[in-house]
């Protein structure tokens, strides 16, 4: 019924990235990507700008028939050798395209700029390859069939690199493979529920549905993913929906989105649903909640403010906390944060506001009120509601749950029209 | 004078980092680390979890004389199988190692936990292969010489692995290998400079100076880095340091950072050094300024807070906008920002304070007005002064851009103890 995958495999070039100085993220990209058009990766290579060793892999790999992808190594140095490689793994010479490097010599006349010394180097592809024009930049691509497989080759700019499989790309291997058997995959996420406990859950729905089930943990946040290979989407949602449908029919309001949507984004969209402005009051957060909300784009239409107080003055003056309040209780306390978040909410004018203080560390902790410590607060007109959270992990993994669990709070608060009670599984109330 | 470096390359184990659902952010750092106890990377590599692939890839690199690191697949399910490859590619049995075992249990028993069915795999390992202590996790890592190589198996996920590598692993592979010749590194970082400049006004010191260099761009930032072969620290600071006081002296206050240190730390430690206080009013860059300032432990001592203003309401509140003023210049202007830098310092009783407020997109955006066009100005005592930027990019991009030259802005601030000229290339005084 389906035709069988085809397979590829990912090579990053470039000493940079073997040596550890930049991260190569461009391979995860690419392998959703290759899926989605029925190629299947087999593995993923980092090797050095060394020609012999780049050659000799792309070489191996054309041998299996993979549909091998390049990234970074086709600038103007002499240090970039992915073009040769390809050409000879290929066994083609390397032939300099004159168009190509005419309207190069156009785009620099255009800018003012002169056209620099070896940058023809950058308009070479090997003789039969089919161009793959790059409009992000200088180095021009190519896309070279051998076998059952072929390479491709591409820059090692993110940007640069997604712009142009893009637009060039992914068009042109569907014209030169057609669409095989694909891998379809649907995820939903889930915040605030344990993964031991989500995995006793849902584990029967992971396995044995005719579809590759995988639990993903990013932090708090949980990704349930399914992948089935078929020929288009209908076929695998026939597969995927059922087990969808019972996944959400079982874990409710606990799933904030289904797909690449983050908690900030679905805290947005919650909110923007129920016509709702929210305001927030942060100390040990320091930003992070109105910098994950106001990532998103149409943020304005539902956040009026956050107020980073990280000084007691600032809880004075900014969010109206009682000096009283703040010499018995201290900042981190389940009475600063109700009136954090009720200051908030009346100086603002919002629909929802919530105020988090805690101990972010890695000073500050005592006994009473070690690092991780937080405590978060919602108010809706007269009411507020406090939690306790305890948060584990350094500085930066408090900073970050504590957020996304104020994120949550406002996205249920949404959801419901009023305060929640549960916000997550880490929280207990007063 | 000095020993070869002794040659490793890493492979990532697991269908999720292969399919790309996780970016394998593992190899950079171990890249790192193995080039400090000297070991050069080769390649790095991602497997599936299919034993033959993994057992055929490990059996190469270890007959090549590398050391093989592995991350991931030691896990106590069926789909991990790194352990397994390790020994058939070692020619050795696996072993189940039962003082490991009884321990183990007594960790679950002091848990109140049931131990898991299966969890004994996580426990076993090559015969003749060093034990390497997890406490970090419930998986047993191991390292087993072969030949002039070898093989050290790491859990996948990050923190497990990192502490792993600094208490057990690191120590063991100098016991095992020695400190042969090592790789030492020293980066300079800038922020405000266009790279083709920078790249001209320092290209002589990345070259011929007896060390590799290389010009890496995260964004604005620009990293200048230098690394030598040498046996020990003093011998590599004897080439590297005097092209780094070269840099220096023709950078100057570009330069706000030796290694890796982010410009939010250099920007807290100017302050402190200062012992000046800080406060920003911020629109466009959504809390992003006052979120990257308190990644930074100690940050209280420096920033008191951070008025995130997205409405025109809150600006008029909690700033002291003038309505009038909003009217006639709208959000986006000169005025704005320098009546928010002014009044976020007046009310906070800061020294000095930064403002932003601009036209993130991806809509909002006017002729006059393009996304992009972003306003920030500095406020110290009675002075304020406006610079306006054309930040090219995303929403993401721009508040990332423009969060960073306010950061930059109060660095230099606090350098020179008032309110700075030039704070990057890329804006215009007003």
């Amino acid at each position: 019924m389906t035709a069988p995958a085809r397979k590829a495999c990912i090579i990053a070039v470039g000493n940079e990235v073997v040596h550890g100085f930049i991260v190569n993220r461009n391979a995860a990209w690419l392998a959703q990507e290759l899926a989605l058009v029925g190629f299947d990766v087999q593995y993923h290579l980092a090797l050095t700008d060394r020609l012999e060793d780049l050659t000799y892999r792309i070489k191996s790999a054309l041998a299996e028939g993979l549909l091998v992808i390049t990234t970074g190594g086709i600038g103007p140095t002499v240090d970039d050798r992915t073009r040769e490689a390809a050409a000879a793994a290929l066994g083609q010479p390397l032939r300099l395209d004159f168009d190509v490097l005419e309207k190069l010599k156009e785009r620099y006349a255009a800018m003012g700029r002169k056209f620099p010394d070896g940058s023809e180097r950058q308009c070479e592809r090997p003789e039969g390859a089919r161009l793959v024009p790059n409009a992000f930049g200088t180095a021009s691509c190519f896309l070279a069939r051998h076998g059952d497989g072929g390479i491709a080759v591409l820059p090692g700019v993110p940007r640069e690199m997604r712009g142009i499989w893009q637009e060039e790309l992914r068009p042109a291997l569907l014209d030169e493979f057609g669409l095989g058997a694909r891998w379809f995959s649907r995820e939903l996420r889930v915040f605030g529920m344990p993964e031991s406990d989500l995995n006793n859950g849902v584990r029967d729905l992971l396995e044995n549905r005719g579809a590759e089930g995988a639990i993903l943990v990013d932090d708090a946040v949980i990704r349930l993913r399914w992948r089935v290979q078929a020929a288009d989407e209908g076929d695998a949602d026939s597969v995927l929906q059922p087990i969808l449908d019972a996944a959400r029919e079982r874990l409710g309001e606990l799933v904030f989105a289904e797909g690449d949507i983050s908690l900030e984004q679905a805290t947005v969209n919650a909110l923007r649903e129920a016509g709702m402005k929210a305001a927030c009051a942060e100390s040990c957060t320091g930003g992070m909640i109105a910098h994950l909300l106001t990532n998103v784009p149409g943020s304005s239409d539902v956040l009026l403010e956050s107020i980073v107080s990280y000084s007691n003055e600032s809880k004075q003056a900014r969010l109206g906390v009682q000096p009283e309040t703040l010499e018995a209780h201290g900042a981190v306390s389940e009475q600063v944060v109700r009136e954090m978040a009720a200051g908030v909410l009346s100086g603002s004018h919002a629909d929802v506001a919530v105020a988090v203080s805690g101990i972010a560390g890695p000073d500050g902790g005592t006994a009473d009120k070690p690092v991780g410590t937080v405590w978060l607060a919602a108010a809706m007109g007269d009411a507020t509601r406090a939690w306790k959270l305890h948060v584990p992990g350094d500085r930066e993994l408090i900073k970050w749950r504590a957020a996304r669990t104020a994120l949550n709070t406002l996205r249920l608060a949404a959801l419901k029209g009023g305060l929640p009670e549960k916000i997550a599984f880490w929280t207990t109330p007063p």
